[in-house]
């Protein structure tokens, strides 16, 4: 292994052991993972590598009409904090260290309810389109299906996603209690801006209010200019309709906008020359500053990267190479560059980032480390299109404050968080949480 | 709908109504989709749209660790011909006539498998890398996991998929029937010339044969090129790990190629100076010519592309607007442009490309056509980036032959079916295959 040392020290870019990001295409090293066969081995011989189990002899079983992961991978699931449905608002998150690429499917896809997932009969429910309109308008996930569509790879982030991070402490979590609140996934519906226009918006209209159909009823204040920029009525979701925890059979869809205005189960959208000042965007989901004045409305999810592996549960298991892989996102538009780190910000190694970086859609990066079995703090930080930096967290708490440990939900403040986050790797190559 | 009528007529760009692409974008057309709420109808009163049903008022479910589609899309599956599971092949094919966008959710992939849906437990499973190579290597799931990872979305299609196109009578048969073995999903591996280079592969090597663990132990011979090109040990799909009709715990990934070629189930790779002509190469998937001699490899998916929507039990309700959907892709590289015709290929006009365009994957096009309720023929042809253009049904079987009707499997030829393909809608809307 001595050669592939000497390899992997002559792409060594920052501290700590971190690697140029050509070592992830470099050829011929050895990465620690494959077992040689042994001197003896002979491609004629009955091998052992060639055993025969059960499945390599018996035939297998039916097709189902509908797939699903197999048993083994009955742990790649989303943590569900409300199992029993309580009135109280529920949680499913995404196991983001356990995937890879950029698409979530649709079986793990993050989800927030306010009051549970309702059972909608699609051919009962209806859209509503009122108020500063020339000619208010009704339609039907059936009719909507008549009118022209687009789609689009695009990322969900609740505003409330690593909220846990504005405690003063840091809490001991996983990435998937942490940031398990963002997902990406290929959208498709009818722009509103189609529906608006054939409803004939009033000139001095300004907003318009989304309502859902379920029992909370939820309601957001959108600025118009956005129903004529990219926002869409969704029915599909990754090629097949909408999950009933994502909004089935039609929610709103505005990309890179925080996720609770998204709104799931849309039943109505009334026209208007101002905002509703609804209780969810009054109460729930503002965001209060340090010096007592609070943002009102804060629409884009800004620029954020994490790093999914390793993370907490899923250190490394040896000295050697170590594939440090994430997600990043912007609200703006596309990923431009992730730099990481292993020495916790003393210094930085650009990422690979895998094509396509598309816009408003995760964007998987991935560095090459050698980790030497010594202790290392990683972060990620990314740069959007727009010139947009990801904070650090010192930046990012100066500005908008944090909480005592431990933090309680709807302890303020506990939306948008996007600044850099830390993992601390220790000799036995295990994760934690760590302020960097 | 006077005004809607003009502003269709004044969009024509080919005979029988079809329309600039531009007219998706148009607003303030009436889609003849929404139902104007009457008169009378005032925002501030208890309108009807705004019923209560009982997800209005009743908390919903609670989440389920994976969440699959509602119950009211209960027919939105695979169609299986194997149900209980016969010791002969197996197929699922995609409903594409319900999808949209350019992801085939996991649930619904084709699956081709010749000997059931085997059940392997991954920690019990290994990829031998042996043949011509300097150190041969052993690989479980576990330690492929530590290796270099990339991600793409790609799409797949099983040589055999539309094969009842080449019948010399139009079969009566669905698009889920007809063009169901292709899908596209975003799949992440290892690359498999960072695994071949750290087995050492001799230089005179050329190709590589590779085997599945499943009971047919299905084999097939592919280029060593390709291995140094883009092909991956798949391990996830659409972010998660593989489907077990997909090919779990592991899979050679071809970007492009023959679906039977990305062997499932992968147990062996082993890496020769020649093809091994095996059963399924030299016999089920090799594809003969008129003039008796038949093309013994043929590895690219070439140029294609068909109408999802309109489709058979899919028709237009109603004369109108109708969008004209489907998808185009090419084993070369980027679809470049799709052309569609209403009038059995009299007359084109060129469809909408959704963004983004990716190589070797899905790309969605979209046409606007304002049906007049008389008989139309419609049609969809590609052309990639290379300048590879689909070709019409006449120039296909020209060069391939056709089969007599009923074609029945494994009755030749049969793969590499790519030629345009022809929809009727009769003045009832409704649409049958043809050979126009």
């Amino acid at each position: 292994m001595t050669t592939t040392r000497q390899q992997m020290t002559a792409d060594v870019v920052a501290g700590n052991g971190l690697l140029h990001r050509r070592a992830l295409l470099r050829r011929g090293l050895a990465f620690a993972g494959a077992l040689g066969t042994g001197a003896g081995f002979s491609t004629g011989a009955a091998a052992e590598p060639l055993t025969e189990p059960d499945w390599s002899v018996v035939p297998g079983d039916a097709m189902p009409p509908y797939q699903v992961p197999s048993p083994f991978e009955k742990s790649v699931v989303r943590l569900i904090d409300n199992p029993n449905s309580q009135p109280v608002i529920s949680h499913a998150r995404t196991p983001h260290h356990l995937l890879n690429g950029i698409i979530t499917p649709n079986g793990l896809h993050f989800n927030v309810n306010h009051g549970g997932v309702p059972a909608i009969d699609p051919s009962q429910h209806k859209l509503l389109i009122h108020g500063m309109v020339k000619r208010p308008l009704v339609f039907t996930a059936e009719t909507l299906l008549r009118y022209p569509m687009v789609s689009r790879i695009n990322f969900l982030e609740c505003g409330g996603n690593s909220a846990s991070l504005f405690s003063n402490e840091p809490v001991q979590a996983t990435v998937q209690q942490v940031h398990g609140f963002a997902s990406c996934s290929d959208w498709a519906g009818v722009p509103l801006a189609v529906l608006l226009e054939e409803a004939g918006v009033d000139p001095k209209a300004t907003w318009f209010v989304a309502d859902g159909a379920d029992a909370p009823h939820l309601s957001r204040s959108v600025p118009l200019s956005k129903a004529f920029d990219d926002a869409i009525v969704a029915l599909y979701q990754n090629g097949e309709r909408l999950m009933p925890g994502n909004g089935y059979p039609m929610r709103l869809f505005l990309p890179g906008w925080e996720g609770n205005m998204n709104t799931k189960y849309l039943r109505r959208i009334k026209v208007t020359d101002g905002p509703a000042l609804t209780y969810h965007e009054a109460h729930t989901y503002t965001d209060p500053l340090p010096d007592g004045k609070s943002f009102q409305f804060y629409f884009i999810q800004e620029v954020k990267s994490f790093i999914a592996n390793p993370s907490p549960g899923l250190g490394p298991k040896a000295p050697g190479y170590v594939e440090i892989s994430g997600v990043a996102f912007s609200g703006t538009g596309r990923i431009a560059r992730v730099m990481v780190s292993a020495d916790g910000g003393t210094s930085w190694g650009e990422a690979a980032l895998q094509e396509p970086t598309l816009p408003k859609a995760f964007t998987r990066f991935r560095t090459p480390w050698h980790w030497n079995g010594g202790p290392a703090v990683l972060q990620s930080r990314a740069w959007d299109e727009a010139g947009n930096a990801q904070p650090t967290r010192a930046e990012f708490i100066a500005l908008r404050g944090q909480t005592k440990s431990p933090a309680k939900w709807p302890e303020f403040p506990s939306h948008h968080f996007n600044a850099v986050a830390s993992w601390a790797v220790d000799p036995n190559g295990e994760v934690r949480n760590v302020y960097a």
